[in-house]
């Protein structure tokens, strides 16, 4: 085969069962999501350049995929949703807050990809987020939210967890941590998960002096073991803000009481700088599916008022749920992903032209009907139904035709029956 | 505001009514295609540079978006959904025929933008194809699941227009077109609906000799006036190939004749060079919404081999419904379009912890519940939700919790009643 009908180098086509499943995870999003009383928006996938680098570290705008118009203007592939909100927001006065939008959508990064981690440079995903509310109750119904979605996709057994940035902060400051490294030693905490405690010590003496690192990680393992009292981290913290994050905990915590599932984890750190508030991780109790976070998001309040002019905080909460991970993970552990949504395939015995009006009635009634289009013979025609993963087939010959009938093949248990046409919905949906 | 906060050039945010009616018309085409037993798959938005220009005149090669990844490689957006399909059946050996696929999603194309046409730099196609047929059985299905779209869509007062490329040549060859004019000719041919027979005659004179633009104009018009014998048109076309393309649309005509709305017109052009036979578009019967067609499509036998190696001929033949061009008419023609998914918006008096349980629960019954989450006053927080288009408010003091009810008002008719929490899902469905 030439080169150049190969697949872009990173990326994947999606079909036969990881296609379907696809669109059944989007589908349970998209109806969680308008429960809650989220609506959609869609932006472009293209912005102009200065907005998509308008924030972000380096190592991210290194991912950013760039082009040009024919007007030579400078262009840029979104590489999340957070960024097109911002701008979203900024550009449309007419927004009423608070703003609840979902999105799901494709994203673009440059960047290596894992796709035994469902990672690739194309990737869909899909965001909930509160705009214009500072209380914890737009937390609270965030969290209530993701532990819908997680039972209806049928991983309802989770476990989520919170910490709050102004909270780490201040055992940062006790620690001894200076302002300019905070961000790095949040990064290098946000690997506890993978690397373990040892492995954070040893990457964060790289960056901290020895004595540093050793009060940083016995705050956080006093901070860990707390008895429900928070009598240890209240007597580490000491600024206002950090006080004032143990409050949002406490808040959160009260508003979720209905919520067993959620725990307060005050080593959460979560890898990126825009935090302000709460921080928020979903794990499934059975690690042994994945170790790694399924759910991740939290709150970031400075953000997209910067990008409305910064006269005004606008507080803003969200979550990101990633389509590819899901995928993969209820892929794994799923036993029944359909390959075909069909339900019957026709099998016309030279009758082609009363087969295709008898599917068409069919499908009226809301079957997903197939039928034979090449002059197959029944055997062929068989097979072929087989490999698609099509449950029944329906043969329609002359005396079919003459009762008004379809010969219906279970083609599991090869059992086989002659129905009314009439009566092939109630049959079929009966299964 | 600064403007690296704008939207780019070309492209639009959808939100609102925009973004609801959009998921609501995605919904309707998957409805029907999977109805007719088409599966969806999805191919990346990028693709290598030389699959994408592959084919295609010089116009549109202009109007690819193209890009390079670190590795400096060459590549290109996808400006339809034929190219990528042809790649992805050359790059997978395990399809099996007919394959008959669906997909929705963007494509990009760097060229003159028309909002007023629906027309944007970023836009949605929604194909379908079924490859690995030759036989009209393939057409007549597409037309009945065209049929079945346009319904389902509201816009059931369709006319389908047919003709075949084929049987098009012989009459060009009858009027003496040259072979290396006839794709030019065809092009100036496709836009009868748009500047009319003598627009037409005008542009094809700077093309052709003034006898051969006479003969082709009254051939075409002489076409145009069977009366249902063919007679006329027999006597016109005289090869092989021309009398097959007659063939086919008798064929696809008898397939079809429970379709009323099904018409021969030998004047359907369609300006793409790639069609080899039957050409399709559907029309509005009340020109006044929209003159020019709303569907579009055709048989291309020769390109998928093409791509495959060219050792094997792979029949092909779809459509390309435009999702902004459909949302646009039923903009213009719908008057009940929602601007929000919420069924009720719950506004708590001193009860917000409680509120979102209940708020939960009625999620849990599949109800699109939203709730007041900044303290706004009750006043506020109608007009909120009137601004939103919610239909139905619900009061929950400390009344209402000690009796198990929301007090529910109706926003249109200002209707108030305490309705118990347990009847809430069949007050507000029986509506």
């Amino acid at each position: 085969m030439p080169k150049e009908f190969k697949i872009a180098k990173g990326v994947k086509d999606w079909y036969g069962e990881d296609a379907i499943l696809r669109n059944e995870i989007k589908d349970t999003l998209r109806r969680v999501f308008e429960r809650y009383g989220y609506n959609p928006i869609e932006t472009p996938m293209i912005e102009r350049s200065e907005t998509i680098k308008f924030k972000g570290g380096q190592e991210i705008k290194k991912e950013i995929f760039t082009l040009k118009d024919q007007g030579r203007r400078e262009l840029a592939l979104r590489f999340d949703q957070t960024l097109p909100l911002a701008r979203f927001v900024a550009s449309n006065k007419d927004v009423k807050f608070p703003f609840k939008r979902y999105v799901i959508g494709e994203v673009f990064r440059d960047g290596p990809t894992q796709p035994e981690q469902g990672r690739y440079r194309v990737f869909t995903q899909c965001d909930v987020d509160i705009l214009g509310v500072k209380d914890m109750i737009a937390e609270a119904e965030l969290l209530a939210l993701a532990a819908d979605v997680f039972k209806e996709l049928g991983l309802g057994n989770i476990i989520i967890k919170i910490n709050n940035r102004k909270l780490l902060d201040g055992i940062l400051d006790y620690a001894g941590v200076p302002s300019s490294k905070k961000i790095k030693t949040i990064i290098i905490l946000d690997k506890m998960d993978k690397i373990g405690i040892e492995g954070v010590k040893k990457e964060i003496k790289s960056l901290l002096p020895k004595n540093t690192v050793d009060k940083l990680i016995s705050a956080i393992t006093k901070a860990k073991n707390n008895d429900g009292t928070y009598k240890k981290l209240t007597e580490i913290i000491s600024s206002k803000n950090s006080k004032q994050g143990l409050n949002e905990i406490k808040q959160l915590l009260d508003y979720s009481n209905g919520l067993k599932f959620v725990e307060f984890d005050p080593s959460l750190a979560r890898g990126l700088d825009y935090y302000t508030g709460t921080t928020i991780e979903v794990f499934l109790k059975d690690r042994s599916v994945v170790r790694s976070a399924v759910l991740a998001g939290g709150r970031f309040d400075n953000m997209i008022g910067t990008f409305s002019g910064g006269k005004q905080e606008i507080p803003a909460v969200g979550f990101s749920f990633g389509l590819e991970r899901i995928a993969m993970i209820l892929k794994d552990i799923k036993k029944d992903i359909k390959s075909s949504n069909t339900e019957l395939y026709l099998i016309p015995i030279n009758t082609a032209k009363e087969c295709l009006k008898i599917a068409r009635s069919l499908r009226n009634q809301g079957l997903n009907i197939d039928m034979e289009l090449k002059g197959k013979r029944m055997g062929q025609a068989i097979t072929y139904a087989v490999s698609l993963g099509i449950p029944y087939v329906g043969i329609i010959g002359e005396d079919e035709l003459k009762e008004d009938s379809i010969t219906i093949k279970n083609l599991k248990t090869r059992e086989q029956k002659k129905i009314r046409i009439n009566n092939v919905y109630k049959y079929l949906k009966a299964k």
